[in-house]
Order: C-alpha cells, then sequence, then structure tokens
C-alpha cells in the first residue's frame, strides 16, 4: 500500500465510481497487518473482523446510492485512548478500564456516522504521560524507520503513525497535550494536525490534561490531512464538507521564532530544516526572524511540571485509584510529583498560560504563521531511554518545541521536510492561532506543494519496503 | 421614599409620561443619602454630583423622544466590587485597586448604556469573602432593622440591601459566590437574584472565587427584581427587553428538600417560614418534602474550604501580592488556608462539586423549584462575632442554605415572607436549574403576589422610618 501513494481524495473517488471497493481495500489492511504488525507493534487491538463488515456494508451502501460522507469505507486507526464501542479502552495501562469508558465521543462518533472503518486501536504511552512512546505494559511501537536498532515511534500517540507507515489506515486518530499526535507525526515521516482547545471535543477520551488535551488526526500527508480534517467536522457537526481556502504560498508570511526553538538542533536536522525553509521562504511573500512573546514564560511553566500532574492526579483518583501504583514507572513519577503542586501553584500556572496565549498572540499581526522545526533530535534508541533521568531529558527536549502551541492555546501542523544523514524523517511545525486551522492546513498544503508530499518525499520506510 | 412604594415600572412609565422627572428622583435620593448614611454607612463612595448631572440627561433624552431602555434615569447602587469608570473600586480593601480595575464590564456596561444612574459603590466584605457584611477597614454597614444594638446587614454584598431600605437606590447591583447576594437580602428583608454562573459576565468585577462568582441584583420586591433583570438582560445584549413568562401558582409544583436545611433553625424563623409556606402551599399544584441528590456531597466540600481560597490567594499573589498581609483578619485567615489545598484535592472539589451538580437536577423531573428558608438565623449582633471562632461558625451557618446553588451551578431567589418575634426580615430561597431565571422570577412572583409585596408585607424599616 505504502509503495503506491495516492491521495485519500482519489481513492475516496474510486470508491464512488466502483473502480475499487472498501472490501478491497480493507484485504490490503489485513494483509499488511499480518506482514508487519508483529515487527511494529502498532496496535493494542486489531477489529479486522468487525472492520471487514463495515466495510461490506460501506460498498452495498455505496451501491445503492447513499453516500454518509467523505470518510465513508476508509481503514481508520483510533489510538486507544478514545472510547470505541465493541473494543476495550486500556489507554495504555496494565488493564481494560470499565464498560462506561468504551462510549464513542463526538469525534469517534465523526467517523462513524459516516461509515469510517475503525481498524483498530493503537498503542499509546499510558493515559498518554509522555512524548516518546514508551510503554512498559505492552511494549513500545517500533519506529519503522529504524535500521540500527529500536527506535521509539513518538508519542503520545505512539501506534498511530506506525499505523499509517504499515499501510493498516489511512488516517490515524491521536490525541495532543505537549506534542503527542506532531511528535509521532514527525518521528514516523508523516502529517499531524493539533486542532485548537475546544475544538474538536474531548469526551469519549481518556484526559490526560483536562485544560491542555486536544483529538488530532495523523495522515501521510497534509493533503490526506486536510481531507480527514474537513471530512471530520462535517460528520461531527452533520454538516456540509467545506473546502480549504486556497492560499498561494507567494502571500504567506512567515515567522521564525527564535527564542529556544533551535537550542540542541542535531546538525543534520538543521540542514534539513534549513533546505526546506530556504526552498519555500524563496517563494513565500517574507520569511523573518522573530521573537516569540510570552513563549519562555509558558514554557518555564511547563518545565516545572505544567498542568498535566494534578489533573491526571485528581482523575486518577476519582476514577480508578487502584491503578495509580500499578502505573508504568516513567509515568507514575510524575503523577506522584503532583503533591508537591499547591491549588495556588496550579491556578498560577494557569493564570501564566492564558496570559501567555494572548500576549504571544501579537505576533500574527506580523505573520500567517510561525515556522519551527517539529523536533531537534532524531528518535532515540530505547537503549538510550534506560535510566530514568535520560528519558526525562529526553522526553522534555522532545516536546520543547511542541509544548509551546497547547500552552499557548493555538493550533498546530507538523509536516516532513525530509530525511537527516541517518535516514531518519525530519518535521517541521506551523503553528497559527487559536480556530485558524482551516488556514493553517491551507499553508502547510502551499508547503507540501512546494517541497513534495510525505510519502513521495521521503521514499519508503525501511522497516516496510 | 421607602414610605411611599410603588414598582419601578411605575416610576418609570411616569418618567416617560412627565409625570416625574429623574432628576425629582435623584433630589430624594440625595436627601436619603444625607438623612440616614450617617447611621447605616451603605456606601464606600457616594456618586451624588455625578449622578444628578446623568439624571438631567436622562429626563432632556426622554423629553427629546429618545428612549434608551427600562434603567433610564433610575437610582441604581454598585456594590464595589464592580469597576465603574469615574470612581475607585477598594473591594472592601484598605486602598484603591489600580487604575485598570475601574474599567466597566458587561453589566455595569448594560446599566451605563440605558443611562441608569449609578448612585455610588457600596460597602462589601474584603474581596467579598464572607457572608455577614463585616469590615475592618471601612465599617459594617448598620442593618437597618437593627434595635437592640448593630446588627449585621448581611454579606458580602454588604451595603446593597441597606441602600434599598434608606432609600438611595431602585436597583443594587451585588455579586453572590456563596449567598452574597441572598443573605444580604435576606437580612435586611429585600428580594436578590442570584444568577446562574456565566450568565452575566464577570468581566469587570474583582474576582473571589473565578469559578462560583456570580453576579446578581437586589430590588425591594421580586416586581421589581424581574424588572430589573429583564432591563440589565435587555441592556448586555442591546436587545429588546423580554416579558416574563406567565406562572399561575396553581401549576407549580414545590419541593422542599429535607436535608440539612432545616437543622439549627431559629423558631421563631421556622414559625414565618411555615406560615409562608402552608399559604403557598394552599394554593401550588403540589408541595412535597424530597431529598436533594448530591447537596451533602457539595456541602462537604464547601465546609472543607471550597475553592474561594486557593482562587482568590492565586488571582492576589498575581494582582496584588503585597495586599495579603495587609488584609482584613478573618478573611486572611481564610486565604492562607489555601496554602493547605494540593492542587490535586482542588481539582477533586471541582470534580465533586460538578457531579453533584448533574445529579441534583434530577429533582426538577417532579418539581418546578425547590424552596427553603434562605438563613435559618437572625442577623447576628455585632457584638456575638467578637471571637474569631464564632465569626466562623456563624458565618458557615448563614451561607449554608443559599451555597448551594452555587456549588450547584443553579440560580436562586431570596424574597422576603415575614418579620420574625424580633422584628427582623425572614427570607424565602427559591432554587431552579441554570439559566431558568425567567421561570424562576416568575413562579418568585406567583410567591410575592400570594403573600405581599416586601416593603407591604414588612411595613417600614425601624432604622429608617
Amino acid at each position: 500500500m505504502q509503495s503506491s501513494y495516492r491521495p485519500i481524495a482519489d481513492i475516496a473517488r474510486e470508491l464512488r465510481e466502483g473502480n475499487t471497493s472498501s472490501v478491497a481495500v480493507m484485504e490490503n489492511v489485513q494483509a499488511n497487518y499480518e506482514k508487519y504488525e508483529s515487527a511494529l507493534n502498532a496496535y493494542k487491538t486489531w477489529n479486522g473482523k468487525t472492520a471487514a463488515q463495515q466495510a461490506q456494508a460501506a460498498d452495498l451502501l455505496l451501491k445503492s446510492g447513499m453516500d454518509l460522507g467523505p470518510l465513508m469505507g476508509l481503514p481508520i486507526s483510533v489510538k486507544d485512548l478514545f472510547g470505541v464501542p465493541g473494543m476495550p479502552v486500556f489507554a495504555g495501562s496494565d488493564t481494560a478500564l470499565p464498560e462506561p469508558y468504551t462510549a464513542a465521543g463526538p469525534v469517534v462518533k465523526g467517523v462513524q456516522r459516516q461509515v469510517g472503518v475503525i481498524t483498530g486501536k493503537t498503542h499509546t504511552v499510558e493515559f498518554a504521560f509522555g512524548g516518546l512512546g514508551v510503554n512498559t505494559h505492552w511494549g513500545t511501537p517500533v519506529n519503522p524507520w529504524s535500521t540500527d536498532g529500536h527506535r521509539v515511534p513518538g508519542g503520545s500517540s505512539s501506534g498511530a503513525g506506525v499505523s499509517l507507515l504499515q499501510g493498516t489506515a489511512l488516517l490515524a486518530l491521536g490525541t495532543d497535550t505537549a506534542g503527542s499526535v506532531r511528535v509521532p507525526a514527525s518521528f514516523t515521516g508523516q502529517a499531524g494536525l493539533k486542532t485548537t482547545y475546544g475544538r474538536w471535543s474531548g469526551r469519549g477520551v481518556i484526559p490526560l490534561s483536562s485544560s491542555l488535551d486536544t483529538p488530532g488526526l495523523l495522515a501521510r500527508s497534509v493533503e490526506d490531512l486536510a481531507y480527514g480534517f474537513a471530512a471530520l467536522e462535517a460528520g461531527m457537526s452533520h454538516g456540509q464538507v467545506r473546502a480549504l481556502p486556497q492560499i498561494d504560498l507567494s502571500s504567506v508570511r512567515i515567522g521564525i521564532p527564535e527564542d529556544f526553538f533551535w537550542a540542541d538542533i542535531d546538525a543534520s536536522i538543521a540542514t534539513v530544516i534549513d533546505a526546506a525553509l530556504s526552498r519555500i521562504g524563496s517563494n513565500a511573500r517574507l520569511t523573518k526572524k522573530m521573537v516569540l512573546m510570552g513563549c519562555d514564560e509558558a514554557f518555564k511553566v511547563f518545565s516545572v511540571g505544567g498542568l498535566a500532574a494534578p489533573e491526571l492526579r485528581q482523575y486518577m483518583q476519582e476514577h480508578y485509584p487502584e491503578k495509580i501504583e500499578r502505573l508504568d514507572p516513567v509515568v507514575r513519577i510524575r503523577i506522584e510529583g503532583a503533591d508537591q503542586v499547591s491549588s495556588v501553584e496550579y491556578l498560577r500556572r494557569k493564570a501564566v498560560l492564558q496570559r501567555s496565549g494572548q500576549e504571544g498572540l501579537a505576533a500574527f499581526d506580523d505573520f500567517d504563521v510561525l515556522v519551527t522545526p517539529t523536533i531537534v533530535v532524531p528518535p532515540p534508541l530505547m537503549t538510550d531511554l534506560e535510566a530514568v533521568e535520560e528519558y526525562g531529558r529526553i522526553n522534555m527536549l522532545v516536546l520543547r518545541n511542541t509544548v509551546i502551541a497547547n500552552l499557548l492555546g493555538w493550533c498546530a501542523v507538523s509536516l516532513p521536510v525530509g530525511l537527516d544523514a541517518r535516514g531518519l524523517p525530519v518535521g517541521m511545525q506551523l503553528m497559527a492561532p487559536p480556530h485558524q486551522e482551516e488556514r493553517l492546513l491551507a499553508i502547510s498544503l502551499a508547503f507540501e506543494r512546494c517541497l513534495g508530499a510525505g510519502p513521495q518525499l521521503l521514499g519508503h520506510a525501511p522497516g516496510i519496503a
């Protein structure tokens, strides 16, 4: 599947023209699962049998002239943090959560209402609390680009990018609290969208940090991402699919925040980003270095622990206190840190973030989009993470650039822009103001058209080809 | 003014018919201020001169055929927690807050847009953190019903009810976080409305507890309260005044929550409430004792400290940390309690309140309104409060019945229903689901029509007559 990339829009059209069928697509998906899953470990729960039935239903409906929406008959993987009726939800923990948590929220309903075919539940870091993708209970999915050992896939949506690469999904639902969609997208060479907080409901999703959690989407290209975004929005609102605005790169003003986004960058990643920026810059209206107000202050809040530890701790104490002591050690240590956070300190952090988010918006008086490397280091090897302090240091560095959009309350995209000297994918991040997903995706699409789409640009993933 | 009670609607009509003028009304207001203020101490800042000019402007506009809305030319007092340009805001503290806090928010703008005449800023408990009305910095307003010493006026909107009674305002803006509108209404024999959280914006109001603060209104009768509510909603939304629904008492199902609402009730207050309930009950469709789900659990959260201490502490630390050590001792003690509240505990409390509010809503399957005594004890004498523990105990008891509507997220009214054996006013509380202010006011009006309006029912306030 990977070897013959075609945009989702083409596949959807062929489904409607009768040139392919959802059943045929799902046969490929099943074959890819059988071929690659044991090596890559993308899924906690595979839904093959039910998915095949739903594919058949989608074909019958389409043949009968009943078009329920743009996701109809397409394979979609779902991070195992979302409730999907009929499948258990583990949220990366050691045991399945009780029945009520399998109920679908608005995002999953938006898929199902269109008879999108859910292929299974992809792995996640336990309660999504980590950016590398590590999971001690169920194993860490393998980054398909690994050639010299087991490299992490990025997290917390650790199976999402892998599912796209191994050809078992055309779209992957994830969640992003500090970078959990954009990090796995970047580490696996996919495109990822972090939506604005509140734009897509978090109901039916196990929370990590109720103040910052956002559902999001991964796809093989920005083109597919935009397709999936528009389709999901239509599904959630019972509305029509709205076309993206047309944005030409020559009208786009690009801000390059200096701040800390470039510190500690790997030399060969810098080379790839610089080359991409230079190519884009020569076509854009304006590319200029700038300083992002509020950024340092917001990051300081994150680096002392942010909001997630108290919020997750309280949620777990209320809903499944018995799970706390069984948590993956790297998660448990940080949850226990919540005890040191006073309510006043917690509220101070919230106030700082709100103020910083407002201050930062001034940047968009002069720029349409702010661009940074998504991550300044390559996906680490599992062996790099054995010491807890090392895990902590790398986790913080990996999330550093992405978390800013969460802290400031914005939306953001990561798109693949090339391979580094090791042959590992490099991602570029675009940030935009709250609720400007359409403009952000349109600008990202202009970037992609300038550079080439992900799979075409990067070639085959070595783990799959 | 008090001796000749006429509904606001009549006064507003006379203003438009030319049978009276705003200037004449304001002359009475000024005379009443000069006569009673030194004994009662309702105001922190008096706005007489500006108010007289605005009254003149209102008359000219009305004469010119320009009707800017139902509050036009009417005297309205504003709790000194709201910003009003041109007057300092102390929020009950020892020094005026900096300039930005005097900006008007939506509620005050709703008044000013209609050329309502703001008579001044009424006293408040420091940062509204207390239910009795005590203020060490500026003196505690005197409850005009006091005959045997200085009885408290109720708080935290401590000057609001007093301003109505002394004839310096026809409507009084207050805020209610645990009962701060209904308690002074009940203690001074006025009608008070606590709006649903979020219905009226808290912008431009110094916060006590950002999760629970609600702007509200006091008036001499439910009829006036309904007039003021509809007028303010129209002013805030730039919209038309909407008429209340017509509700006949014979269609109303009344639930009487047993729980703790009747514990420790003063015998002569019980007699007044029972008599009023029996009269109303004989005209209502149904009056029935019931148990209010979620109530005990929510109150437990309040009795261990609720949300206000951390929220106010954080706010003060951020905005004027230097004021903390200068706080009124009864306020400072509770603010310092915030240090013992962990972020996890704070979030647990929020979660309990949210759940309790949902659970409690089931009551409205069977009842239109829930009725309790507003307060089960008379307004204490200042001398009763000298010991800090006694202050704490009485404050908690006074807020016990009102805080439930805040904790559960509902709206509520207090209306006067008679005088106790000491000749002190007794209030009855009606609670309704979120955003049902119109129905709640219509039912309260049916109660008032059955029992008689406040000033007519209670006679003159002894402190004023």
